[in-house]
């Protein structure tokens, strides 16, 4: 691996900059994205049973997801503006033990154009498992989020990139 | 702990809402939040012993996240709009091995007002370490974010907290 | 009624500014705001009793107005920032015929400051409809907002205001 | 009416989403959408005959009204971001009476995409109409806003839409 | 002058963070900016003399200027988000050549913060200055922006500045 | 030179309103804006020379004016929102005196679309040039911004434009 490959944000010279795209033909592109927050038991009970009715801390987080994704380029310096076509952000159980429990957010984006779509859906699940923290703090404050990782991408000149096991090659 | 401790974002009959402050005191407060970013080692040497200068990807991450801090509010949908006095982001080397490394992004935040500013501090952890992502994914695209959480917060009615450990209870 | 009571957004000579506050004491300030969608009576029955769970558009408009008020000062050009201390925005059935309904968007702003939260208010309670609208134009286009208006506020140095009536004067 | 179509905006299983449009044409797209604003005669009077010049309140509502058509997809949860080709915001008498008077916005907006902008004309119309209720609201509490409707769309699969009468169904 | 004087963004180790100002003083803070544009003569005719009213370049710009005050904290990163007490924005003729013409904007920025405002001064002239030059651009896009540069502030523990002279020193 | 050619932001009849590119041709637009900053003799050897590394007041700046180019439309009022494919800013030493010195600060923007995107490089130099301001604000009051000019813009019906010469017509 070369330093170009890695570093194509910097110019020859080193200095940061937004990569031009205009060579880049136009694809249509698909990223998803995962995040996992692991919390108490007592706060897992708390989102699944709550008497006012299942899946508002979920629903709440999901919408916030789906609007992060488009506030990306706002938020990554040289990440290129891009009209998304479609945008889904789900949060589900994903593990549930007798002390501790994990829930999954998983973000899908899709668009038509020079660039991927990858940081809008690691943003999008990022927010959306904050947003999980942000409404549950006040009871447990030691919420965990972790596995913020691509799960797959596709279209473009780079073709398709599927990771090939959660728990895989630096996964957390 | 009973559901109205976990759901104060949500009113008696269970709609969402930005919890009243009005009561609490202005008091100072300070969030000190992180995240771990997991990458091959050949991403970290680029990133290390790049030719055009150490720091850059450090740099830019870390401006991302002092901006992010200050566009919380907009991100987390019940989070409280609030006059930041302090915010810094540091992005440092936690950990190399043969195959792969870890680096450490610490986001600390301080306000005086009637909320605190644990969100602030890990919204901007999260868009630091997203901004890595970003700037190495080309070459790296099993890049994960994981840790992120609250490492202390203090000033407020709800007293101070510190997480125990760094592998502590919930941990990722 | 004189024109610089009306027109305190502009200066003596004319220009639009901002006004200066710096004098207003900081008092505790509340504002309620609503606004009305008429709907065909299909449109409501098929957000009343939708087979996904009642109450998801609901849910979705809701958070859009908590949101909105958040980015008031963003949006109308001479509002001041304010610091917010509490939203809440909910959505509720009004009237119910045989062609058509009426729902309800009722926001509630508090915040402690040197300016009233009225168009925080009156934002959160628009957008929040507007969300309806966009959510449900596929099939109803025709869907219509209209009592966009302030029904109490209270603090500051011009006191007390409460509509006396909903269908009072100057009501659509 | 069956609910799939009136609740495009959610998935099969009943989440939230921003609706896939990757596979629509991108096609001329134009939308025009109004509200109404009724406020005190004198209210009016001072609008219209003011010294400093006649259409200064009127004028920045209409950039007001142009700058939230930019805006619209931060505010609308699950509204497209979309290029926007052409935004105008047009303020108008409507109606004068003894007591009151009533003044209409009128916004168009134009685009080539795959989506339609009818949330882009009706967010303009209500945030002109809304700064208005700003620059006035210290003499007219009371005023109301209403009318907030599509008056017309074209372009896109859907065909055009216009509405029959300024006063017809679903009106306010 | 030594180096902590001039880089008070940095901390000790080099690292930039949003300086912290808990200790200081919440006090009555003031600051002007201005900006001047240079165009031809044709372009100044054109902005004064135009049929449509006198002033509508002028407004524009004044208005985005005013706006952009309130967004400053979110495009310079290492500036405090401050609530602003005041903001007005004025454009007058400066000079008028019989080949060139000088218009100046100026702006002035009021709070009560424990932060000065200059920022949020030079940001609103600059940006109507801006906003200049993209309504005349098409005709004239020779336009040039000088002298953007503060004024007077006032308040806070670093007193009062007042730039001795229009062309004084670093003048542009 | 006829009043429609300068202001073809407003419509024939005096209106502001963000002009319909409709009909224009999707073409690659480049364009290259400038902004000098003259600052102490003392300020710039700070920011050449300080211990903790040559360039950060530089690095920050440029992020800047990087992520200004992409809040553009959001700043300037009739400005058409652009999917823009290539954004770097760089700033480098101009001229050093005895007493003075300035930097030169030079953005580049690129996108295919139906307007240039004069406006976007334009605001990234202004916004690099204030952070520099910012940064080093507290050491030296004086420092004035000018030349903020567009250089070079190409693509389009209008073609292409360059600055004959940097101290050019209507140079600052």
């Amino acid at each position: 691996m070369e330093s170009q490959d890695v570093f194509h944000h910097f110019s020859p010279d080193g200095r940061p900059h937004m990569v031009d795209v205009s060579e880049k033909a136009v694809t249509t592109r698909v990223a998803v994205a995962e995040a996992h927050i692991r919390m108490s038991r007592a706060t897992r009970d708390a989102i699944v049973h709550q008497a006012v009715g299942k899946g508002d801390v979920m629903k709440v987080a999901e919408i916030a997801g789906i609007m992060a994704a488009k506030r990306t380029s706002d938020l990554i310096p040289l990440c290129h503006p891009v009209p998304l076509h479609h945008v889904s952000v789900r949060m589900e159980e994903h593990a549930v033990e007798a002390d501790e429990a994990v829930f999954r957010v998983r973000a899908e984006v899709r668009t038509a154009h020079q660039t991927g779509v990858e940081m809008e859906a690691l943003t999008a699940a990022s927010i959306a498992a904050l947003t999980v923290y942000d409404m549950c703090k006040k009871a447990d404050r030691g919420m965990t989020i972790s596995n913020v990782r691509l799960v797959l991408k596709d279209g473009g000149a780079s073709g398709r990139y599927e990771r090939s096991d959660s728990g895989g090659s630096h996964g957390g």
